[in-house]
């Protein structure tokens, strides 16, 4: 008995549900989670299954072409753990998370190395026993610098990049490189105060709220899909400092659950939007 | 073309979700949106399916009941209005809120009457061209008082009673008159300050957070399975009296929010607990 | 024995508290309450003191601006009941939590008039004994509109202007006219999505969170210092209409909150900030 | 130039704001920030005095004595930065996040030991060279253990003893040893659901919200006085283990931010309640 996740992304039409988890049924598979949505603007289909049982794989996706419409996604997925290289530049809490996390097993992944462009984190992640490669950009161009990021990250590949406060500008060569495969958290409410020092912004616009949204990164930095979001109160008695490190409890712990999102393969792009399944 | 929902109640088997949107699929009717959950403990599956199409009442019975396992509830929901009355004592709040939203349209209810222990709020409710009843529990006895009452709410066949702030304890043989019928709302984070003045209760507490809880009315009168609840932070600055004010603003959403879920055929009861789907 | 609140602001100097403080005690008169905050950056000092007494307003005033520096404000204010005019469009929720507040007691404050551009919202405000005045915009210019407007509002002679879902951009002529007293509610979180239609924006952006803002309206419509702000999640079942409907609760709660903060002269601005005491 | 914060507890009585700044003036010492209470019902005063200028202390305890009432509590804190033990059991999440914490030095303390019933967590803290002493509850009795515990514990010499999900019931031998210096973080929204699996009985009662408490321990073990509260919402889907996961997350930020409010002297215990200034 294995468990595997079934996802499919396709154009919508009627009966998709039955003809799908009907193959399933006839495969004996049995049925452990199931959800689906369908974009009725758009006319997509997106729906997460689980399974347990015996699989036969490629006679299961054969069935599965049969049914479904042209242009359909079908992936099956196992539970091979994931393997992700974080990307950080001198803030520890958001990487710190991730490590404390990974160490006690309550995220499901593996990190493969951590890439700074400064070495201040490395003695943090050397504690854990992770690799930790500092790959400066000083007198480098930026497509140098990024060329120099991408050949690290290749050689541990990983699934995933997680970007864990990385305070630099991606050019779109590198994020097309790794298409939909970035997460980034960015700090303050997206995209109420873009651009430099935006809990400075907030500040001085007196918001009673601050917060912080993980999302894929696509050619448009921080305007990518938003994976997650929270926020927390602040009020008039918070410096522009204060709400920055009031900002940090928030930021780690958004980008630790977009990523287990991310890792349990709950999420479906479309568009700037994600479902969530 | 109608739009309906089927709700789908009963044991697990492998392959109900394909056995059911397989006869949706037959009868031509296009799901519109479906959630489903099945509690693995109890093994007990739950389907919500909202449908549209040219329907066909009794054929499509015939066939769900051939492919459901014994056990199984099946219900076809059209989408007629539903009709409320609503139990009141004298505040004002849950019972405004429902007048302006059914007012607005905001809340898709019909409020066929409100009952209230005391003639307070009959001003009020008259404003908005509702029938006002009072019935005082004066010189009855409990079970006088509350037959009073049914005789009363029967006359206005509701589909459900809403307490809105009713503060008088129903005895069982009231509330089995109205099985799963009832909808409360409990002052307070429920089950936490159970008994009287829970918010003077929260205040020697010391607590940082109140917030209410709208549930179904069981034989245990604060007990019965949670439809929502929502919460606001607090702080010492807050008196008894000021936490109870916070508290209203919560309450009034609260038990909006759960009678929509309820108007929209969203929850299901199984033991102590709900699933809204 | 009354009781008035004292509201000083004023540049920061060494003493200040124990100066004021110093004053009401040889006044007699008792501090129940009182709240100060020191804006660093700016040099400016706030202080709200909730006093208990036998007041001589003149000679108090006068021993307060013997100690206060050069260009301090000082008020005392009475327990008087403040009035307001309601400006409204053609939604019923936020003026509806405004009537049903008042109504029952929760907000302290006299709804002298409610102004709609269309006569929709006449019905359910005559409900309630409250005067209704429709001043339509068609075949006006909107200097004469708001002219109209002005002239019938200045009849009821209101301590505030309440935007409740009040759909007109203002002239910088109006907005003058009632310097620091208009307070609007918007729609959605702002400023993340200015402009038409936030919420179709917000959807597009595919937002795991939307919220209301109330603010006073300065020159910049909806960029003036923000009072209160609150925010609920969403995630993709919602369609644009469903976070606006969902928005709504969020805008009537946040709208009367930030009503009942700056009735109880809690609000202090400077620049585009607001402290709240 | 110091920073200095003046702590008063005492009895209320009318001027005593104006009477303690006032010595503060005299003494030219600046107040940065000043944040007081009254409790009316105990009529009791709190205030912190946040205080900068050059400190003359036993001539301003001096001052204030003579002003302050019988049964007044004054003190005079500096900024030395405060000594904790960290006291655990198996789980990682609630030491880590203190260790990761005051590596990056948000958090502005001294972890000098952790301390743990099984050996589990030493690899953990000594990553961070923080020593870590096992005292198994093995063969030894109740306060045989205890006994142990509090001889490693005052080698440590701390201010406060932190218990991060350390899952031994304390003795109240062991709380009046270290009394009102002890914080613990309690699972589940307090008082709700005492008593062992609280996630078990939250589930069974299919509650919608949990949370955690973070307080300060008193013979009545989950019931002294509240220091910080946060919730989360959950849902049908979540099992018990799953809320239990997702409770994690709260339950090391509120214990992180309650720890924080005790080092910055802003918590003061009043019969069973917190005021936080």
């Amino acid at each position: 008995m294995e468990r595997k996740i079934l996802l499919t992304d396709c154009p919508d039409s009627t009966g998709l549900i039955a003809q799908i988890t009907n193959i399933c049924y006839k495969h004996q598979l049995n049925i452990i989670n199931n959800r689906e949505y369908v974009d009725h603007a758009s006319g997509q289909f997106y729906m997460r299954t689980e399974l347990e049982g015996i699989f036969n794989d490629h006679t299961l996706m054969l069935d599965l072409d049969r049914v479904l419409p042209n242009g359909s996604h079908r992936q099956l997925v196992g539970a091979e753990r994931k393997r992700i290289v974080v990307l950080v530049t001198k803030e520890a809490h958001c990487l710190g998370d991730l490590l404390i996390k990974t160490f006690d097993g309550s995220l499901n992944v593996e990190i493969a190395a951590v890439v700074g462009n400064y070495p201040d984190l490395g003695e943090l992640t050397e504690k854990f026993g992770i690799p930790y490669v500092t790959v400066s950009h000083e007198n480098m161009s930026r497509d140098e610098h990024e060329l120099a990021i991408a050949e690290v990250v290749d050689g541990f590949e990983p699934d995933y990049l997680v970007l864990a406060k990385f305070m630099r500008i991606l050019t779109p060569t590198f994020v097309s490189r790794y298409a939909s495969r970035i997460i980034n958290i960015h700090h303050s409410f997206l995209p109420a105060f873009i651009g430099a020092n935006p809990y400075r912004q907030a500040f001085e616009r007196g918001v009673k709220i601050i917060g912080a949204t993980a999302h894929f990164v696509t050619d448009d930095l921080d305007e990518g899909p938003i994976i997650h979001q929270q926020v927390i109160p602040v009020d008039h008695n918070f410096s522009a400092a204060d709400m920055a490190r009031a900002g940090r409890d928030v930021e780690k712990t958004v980008l630790s659950k977009a990523l287990n999102l991310v890792l349990e393969d709950r999420v479906f792009v479309y568009g700037n939007r994600t479902v969530i399944l």
